[in-house]
């Protein structure tokens, strides 16, 4: 069994890090920490974890948390986790950060992007930028896996496979995105009161979204040319669910058959990548409540552009469940194990 | 491995049915009947399966299915079971049927309140009402087990304590209960449009709700007195769950603490119940997608009142979980396998 | 033209009275009053009524408020308008107040209910509880209207004629409740967290909601004699809307027909008021955008009990539109001035 | 008064003409027409309508209509209003075309985009494009007004003044646009079933929706030169409402500040029109229950492209409120007549 620990585990991703590892065959869930309710169960803030055994919430304890566990998931926002994972590195312990700050080979663009100082530069040759279809054998052999963003997740995996191909026009690539408002985390604001959200849909942090650089970094080492993307998130007003539609100019001339069979061949071996059959596209439903994430094209051969589109859970395969893929990876676990099931639908 | 099969696996009681077995560790699926899209694979319709192994949609061949499975659950509408059943019993198959048509000890009461014939009155003493928490032991001896309705699940196990203990007045039961639409199944009706239901909100069935009947026959068994209930429906915005609000005259004096106290010892060993604590009540998040129901309540001493508040996923504890439910006892496997998972909550 | 001015702009309700106040024919909106956001548009938070021409939003200043305005809707939580509506009524300016403070005729239900001291008893005389329905005269006739609260409006209106007419038991009455959302306010709280709203419903305040003593007050003036009742509110994932399901026990012998036959005859003259045919209800749709209230209803003869359903919009119906029902009675408009438009339904 | 008919009053398009035409001050509605539940009350159907007076609906009588009618609404499927148009305009009546069928210059586009042959070619040259930001002078002129579609008013609005001012590459525009789901009518579909559209979103119509042609067709009159359009639809989980989310290359160089300036100049006159200042973009709600556009955009310097985003209501201002606001400039009326009601926000 796998002892694993997660810090910030009242927040959003930090719940459904819980809820999918409580049905983990190989974990113990062996301490979840929080600066609040200290002392309280999970339970009394999410009542569908009556049912499940889980510790008491405790408070922040570095050396206590090294010898418990394994494995730490830090889920906190970005800049919060400055101490916490180089004191855990420093003790040995595997780390999965769910924020920001480690997930960029130069130091300076997470700078620029998040307009802090970077956490800890010397760590960052430590850190291994934690998507399974990218960079498997790099997760397989290192201590601290940076957990990508949701829209990043949805958005590489939609655009690589073309980019290796050199399918695509490397300097037109545009990504219109759509997120539920579990993204926006449990903190309260304006923007996710129901009445502000139901029924409405907005575009936000358009030009400035800090996910852009995420994906200009990984597209760039794919292509192996410099990459750079337009990406426009939008708010849904759904829960959960990410649903990307990229456009790009084809390098080439084919047609969509062409272009499912690029991926089709890429993604063949990968346990969480669906390609859809032409004439069918992705849907939030087919992948909410999975690890998946599906992937549709359609080629336009009027405007010689082809747009892909494709859907995620931004909660797990955005988020938790692509952290515990990431544990599988660094215990040697199947890496299907806890997050076979299927999607929701309904 | 129990061998199992699936009639009506198009449906969302057949699709949910599906989606939960197939994570299931002792099962394998053997057959999907179907009287639509034979030939397909059923991801075809809920894509969301794409990942997983399934046989094809198949027609229905009772001498095939007897011969392929241990126990096959009937998901088809009242009325339309009426041959299947009876032949699967003929042929020693358990059977786990989910419609209404054996669920009642006295064939004419479900004439009455379907307005049909019974299908098959002498069969009725081989069935056995699958509510877990009052006829464990004889569903473990049936063959042919009735699943019972989804409002009837939340209003019975939120009332039975309290008839048992003689504590409520039998004639003053009201239980107002609100089903999200995946109640409704995937038939197309106006009334399920989405532009005709979000935001939308109605009462339906008012006093001749099918449900009613099965909730007095269970009740009275449990109290040993006829009692007839108020039962009033309403269709909401959302795909999953029932909240029952159920009100009586407390036949005692009492608070809520005593009456929590009831339903703690009553459920104590129940797997799949929770009693909320004083000062909390069940919400729908805290259930739709596990098994679970969880259930509050309030006394009300300036009326001489109990107000009862339930909470289930109509799927799942209203269909097809407790169906996995039954066929764990009808199997003698663990009553939570398959279904231990904790609800969404997001 | 009549001068109107609101204080507390920028909540809900008041929004909702300056953008159905903008398009009456006969108001000139002349102080938009808020302790926020001074100096700014009110279009600066909803941005809907970029097009409107208001005037800024401004500090509370009582003289310039007396001097401008006719009338002036007071739109604070209860208790906030304490000093408020006296220094108004001293200035001989008609008011409206949108919260509890003045709509019980014993300052000490209020007391009890608020859980705090009555704001000023001795001005309780001057106001008039702002029911058009129950007391148009009497309106007509103060310089305060205290609007009433939105459950009680849908509830009263629901129960008011069986009462009269001596058709009910009086003990016998419980009011399930539903509101959407907006009924909560736009201050931020987990609850309406849309991620913990949307897909989800709850009772709340069981035994122990405010409206319940309001209810209670109302009903014992029309009946004669004290009436009690169970009054059960819940929150639904929808923005607007209240449906009230009301049971109670039927004190002589009569089918459906005749409880909708003393509806009608009841609310024949009332310009808000439907009554809906025998075997129809009434349903959120139907009423949301507009200032009407549906009432259908069906009689249980096997119990001998009647089911009552009404719906409004909580905003419209329930607070602000009916706030402008109440000014055109003040100032002998015709009382649809403003408020004719029909629900939205889509 | 002017004397209107609606043809298809009980579709969504239909129904809405209604509800905006019953508080229309010049606006006598003389017939509704439909080809089912004729001889019934629309509010048989739409309850919201109960408090209007209307007449009752009739079957289609084209000598009767034009009798009684100034002008008649054909809010019709494309193809079927084919006899129906050209009869009217033979007997003098204004018309209102709701469809696609006579909004294209060239019916040879029709016929390439639509799979039909053109219901009459010869009454092309007798219709005006009713988009009255760029039509109005003939739109008051003519006797058959095309009415625009709703994706189409949201994207031809949004790009327009950058081609007028040759501020963006006419090769490089994308239009990635959301829909709420009355776009899709009152039709039962599996799309529109609420447990399959509720949580969920996904893009329908990729490279081949026949709004494209529409917006190529007015783009390329704005532009001077045959514009060809990347046009992505997508279904959103709404009501009402689109939003489009257009990208494009500038054309020279120019910060937000410049384009929101031709924005501001082009619409300064326009009623419906509202420019959203920089650093704040439009919302859903902002526009939803109203006849306006809100637009707004975003230059990203980095990589010489502007994004520029546009909300309406598809019903009103894609629709039925656009069709009213022709009709006020066929009758000389002003033309927010029945139409300056704000946005509802909540």
């Amino acid at each position: 069994m796998v002892k694993v620990s997660v810090i910030g585990a009242t927040g959003y991703v930090g719940y459904e890090l819980v809820r999918l590892l409580s049905s983990h065959p190989e974990v113990h869930i062996a301490g979840l920490i929080t600066s609040s309710s200290v002392g309280e169960a999970l339970s009394a803030t999410y009542a569908s974890l009556l049912s499940v055994d889980l510790p008491p919430l405790e408070e922040m304890n570095i050396d206590t948390l090294a010898a418990n566990s394994d494995v730490v998931f830090v889920s906190l926002p970005h800049g919060a986790s400055k101490d916490v994972v180089p004191q855990l590195f420093a003790r040995g312990v595997k780390v999965i950060d769910m924020s920001g700050d480690y997930r960029y080979l130069d130091p300076q663009v997470y700078s620029q992007w998040y307009g802090l100082p970077h956490p800890m530069p010397e760590l960052q040759p430590h850190c291994v930028y934690g998507l399974p279809e990218l960079h498997r054998n790099a997760i397989q052999a290192t201590q601290i896996v940076a957990n990508p963003g949701c829209y990043t997740t949805a958005s590489i995996l939609a655009l690589a496979p073309l980019l290796e191909a050199k399918c695509i026009d490397p300097d037109s690539i545009i990504i219109d995105a759509k997120s539920g408002s579990t993204g926006a985390g449990r903190k309260l604001t304006t923007q996710i009161h129901f009445c502000e959200l139901d029924g409405n849909m907005k575009a936000y942090g358009v030009t400035t979204h800090r996910h852009t650089s995420e994906i200009e970094q990984e597209l760039s080492l794919v292509a192996g040319l410099p990459i750079q993307v337009s990406f426009t998130p939008h708010l849904l007003p759904v829960k959960r669910g990410i649903l990307a539609t990229c456009y790009a100019k084809l390098a080439k001339p084919c047609n969509t058959e062409d272009v499912l069979a690029l991926f089709e061949a890429r993604y063949a071996e990968e346990p969480f990548v669906a390609v859809c059959k032409e004439g069918s596209l992705p849907e939030l439903k087919d992948v909410v409540g999975s690890n998946n994430i599906h992937i549709g094209c359609v080629v336009d051969r009027r405007l010689n552009r082809v747009v892909i589109v494709s859907c995620i859970d931004n909660l797990i395969k955005g988020a938790a469940g692509q952290g515990i893929q990431n544990m599988n990876l660094l215990f040697g676990l199947p890496e299907k194990m806890g997050l076979a099931a299927p999607a929701w639908y309904l």
